[in-house]
């Protein structure tokens, strides 16, 4: 019989930590969309498990990410979580300067420091990659926990980097380009802080067996047992379903007051894809909007949620525009899966807890503990 | 010389967990009254160390105590405090549904599953047993922190249980039978959230040594140094208290608005009753009313005290009732009780601290220190 | 090259533990002001690292500080954070009363215990010595962490103490004669709760590298290159910083509104002294008045300072005296210090933080961290 992980998986500070250092520093994670930063030196600010990271649009016209430490004494740089830099980073303490780039253009007083030389202290580099629109970051920093973090220098030339995007991405890249998501523009976002481990939300995400007790508003617009799910991978699962008759999106009613996304056919118009990237990406794609899901870890039993509704710009300028429809619908059902999962974690949290069954209905949540079994070599089996 | 205990018995977290793992899960713990839960269904919820337990009124008219933890995915079921349920109680999450007594009744889509039995999910249960009127609880868990808790399985018909209530609470359940404690109704209830390790509010109720500096209306209505203590046994400890010239009760003014209790004699009239029931009931019966205290340990230096005052059905249902000067005396009283104990935690938490000798009018306190000792084997003498 | 202290210096609790009891519990501390207990029985509370420590104008009009903890059952017996006792400090739970040495003076009920005499338990002793009005405290704990605290009895009549205040202040005695400190009252006070490590107020406190870009009122008033630095002992570091033209004081607008005070030279007249006295006094001496700084660490990033204005009581006593002048613009400048020390604690928790390269103008931070390494045993070259 299938039955959900021990509870210190959800629980212990000690396996917390060991888990997100795993999945949250070696892994690519999802930061935001490009669209946030459209010109030189916009930027924003993540805070990844309590490191705090800058990803900036470069005067070369990239994104870069990059550390938010001054190479000086260690200030932190940046302190607005969004905003336009000045064609450079300048540090408030003794005003040391980077450029876009993150390289060390200015260092007041210290060209009579022997064996100094600005090359040496860049703001330390984050890997930074682009799927349609979504930017990803991969901190590479797979080191012994106190540990200095060691990179290639940019003065030697050496860049020993994280694997691809596209290899955590897989079929993924090819099975979404008809939505063209780069294309699309935020249009709302909401921040839920959820009392609930970070994977007691991706195992809400991917089943509806729960959808007729927990969801009275969703379970109007799909068959709860009608998922067509795709062969679970090891870096990603989910699935898609149907919408009951009469439905043409997920809105307040059902209804739907945008136009379908361009690069759709027939299939992809009457589906809604469910997908969870791990570790911290739900996508949820519509006919007409795409809903955006990143996770952000505090503790074992705590983790911020960023939620983004997305439209296509046409439609963003056409009068009468509206979003609400879709904002509404998403936020009454997210809060009931966040507060559902936040129960799941005050039980588990007990001493009485063990395992539990699995139903047939829940075999991707089965998929995505195996995954976490096995990325931290605990899939021992008797 | 009789001294107090080492600090770290109050301050260390380690100790804490040790200590009232032993004490509050061993042992049997008062959870309230039967009088709270009249009906069939009616329950409420008591949190003991952060475990949830369920205690309901069953469809046999008992009571029962559960876990508060569905056997599917761990979800906590139950988040009002007190409520009834409609003859059975589900999960909001995939409505597993179990009867009053906590046998698994309904698993939707779980027939499928090879290996499933019903009679394998049931809630886990905590031992229950009713002592006039008092509800005690024994959860029975002296296993290992972390691991899983064992539990004779319903199915197979076996019990292991704790020894009975009984055995806890000795020659008390002869002492206290004419104050017919099953026929006091629940009159007023307060909760104080107190910055004191629990053992200082159970040393703190053991003596009136401390009346004359920090209370000035009980010194009123007591002698201080004429207590009349029982034997201490090793379960609890206790003794009686006469009134001053003139006093009746203990009151604002220390005038009776009551009649007596009415199973009462001359002796009993004339006397306050003060047990500390261990681990967590302060009982103290007056002539024409009981008032209770149980204690929940939160940390090594936070208690939560629930207090309830208790009268005779009679009286509440008499014109002109009222129970406000028993209410404000002991409110009063209270709060210099469970600041100073506040106090004590404080001191005791300075590296300066070291135990502290004890006068003669402390001898229950000493035999309080001694039973924490050899319950946890730390009573060797030189 | 020199560089800055690796990070968990300043964010590991285990060190942050072992670094204060050593420089908090065996170095004398700067408590505050006599002036601050200037008749019999007047008092303050003072809080290291959560020890209450009672500071007290004894019977003989000295100075006693002592811990905050009656020797009967420990309790914490002073609680407002000033006063004036009564001739005698009573415990309010059972009476016990001590003088103001802390010679246990009344012990209710405890003449009938075997062995017991009132001289074996006063209130436990601190060191305590007063340097021109200063008062330090010495806990003289230096013992194994959780073991009661060994002290010579009072009744014995040993005492070993710790090496005496001068030891520690050196040179800066006779260096400071002239401001006659001691003549001074305290006009204002104020407390800031900062979120950074102690250590990285006094190394802010030690250079002016950063005056241009952070500090634009300080930066007219000094040329902020031109410090005149005393060599570092290892109990202090500081220097002078003489006026730009046209500034007389630290005032909002570097004019001066009191009298020079009365035992300045022509050299004193002209520059501020700015001493950092290990571990916790910031001693500005300005031409016209005193600012204290004391440095209360509550947590590896959590400091509480506690800054006082002092000032001559001839200026104070004269119609029209002001201070609004140099109270704002040290509370300006303050905050500034505060603030950029917050974001170096921020920045120095991150992983991607590694020691960085002083200039020249960081010298006397470099002293200070090597006292760091030297105290704790840490200086151990390759």
């Amino acid at each position: 019989m299938r039955k959900t992980l021990p509870g210190f998986f959800y629980t212990d500070a000690a396996h917390f930590r060991r888990e997100v250092a795993h999945f949250f520093f070696t892994k690519w994670v999802c930061a935001g969309r490009s669209d946030e930063i459209s010109n030189r030196g916009d930027y924003f600010l993540r805070d990844v498990l309590g490191e705090s990271l800058i990803v900036v649009r470069n005067q070369d016209g990239g994104v870069s990410a990059m550390f938010n430490v001054c190479r000086h004494r260690g200030t932190r740089i940046c302190e607005s979580p969004c905003g336009t830099f000045p064609g450079s980073i300048q540090c408030s303490y003794h005003a040391w300067t980077y450029d876009l780039r993150g390289r060390l253009i200015g260092a007041p007083h210290m060209d009579d420091v022997p064996g100094f030389d600005r090359e040496d202290y860049p703001l330390k580099q984050v890997a930074c990659e682009l799927w349609d629109g979504h930017i990803f970051l991969n901190a590479g920093m797979a080191r012994p926990e106190g540990q200095p973090l060691q990179q290639a220098g940019v003065k030697a030339g050496l860049q020993v980097g994280p694997p691809p995007l596209r290899a955590q991405l897989g079929q993924l890249v090819e099975r979404f380009r008809p939505w063209r998501m780069e294309e699309l523009r935020v249009g709302h976002r909401a921040v839920y802080d959820v009392h609930a481990n970070w994977k007691l939300i991706i195992q809400n995400y991917n089943e509806c067996l729960h959808c007729p007790v927990l969801h009275p508003l969703l379970n109007q617009m799909h068959h709860y047992l009608g998922a067509d799910n795709a062969p679970s991978e090891s870096t990603f699962c989910g699935g898609t379903m149907g919408f009951k008759e009469g439905v043409e999106t997920l809105s307040i009613d059902g209804k739907r007051r945008r136009n379908y996304l361009p690069g759709l056919g027939v299939a992809e118009r009457s589906v809604v894809s469910y997908f969870s990237i791990y570790p911290n990406l739900l996508l949820t794609l519509h006919p007409d909007y795409m809903m955006t899901v990143t996770l952000w870890p505090k503790a074992p039993d705590r983790t911020e949620l960023l939620a983004e509704w997305h439209f296509h710009p046409d439609e963003i300028a056409r009068p009468g525009f509206v979003m609400q429809d879709a904002i509404d619908f998403w936020d009454v059902t997210n809060r009931e899966d966040w507060h559902i999962s936040e129960l799941s974690q005050a039980g588990i949290s007990s001493r009485a807890y063990e395992p539990g069954p699995y139903s047939s209905r829940e075999l991707l949540l089965w998929d995505f503990d195996q995954v976490v079994l096995r990325e931290l070599g605990e899939d021992r089996s008797p």
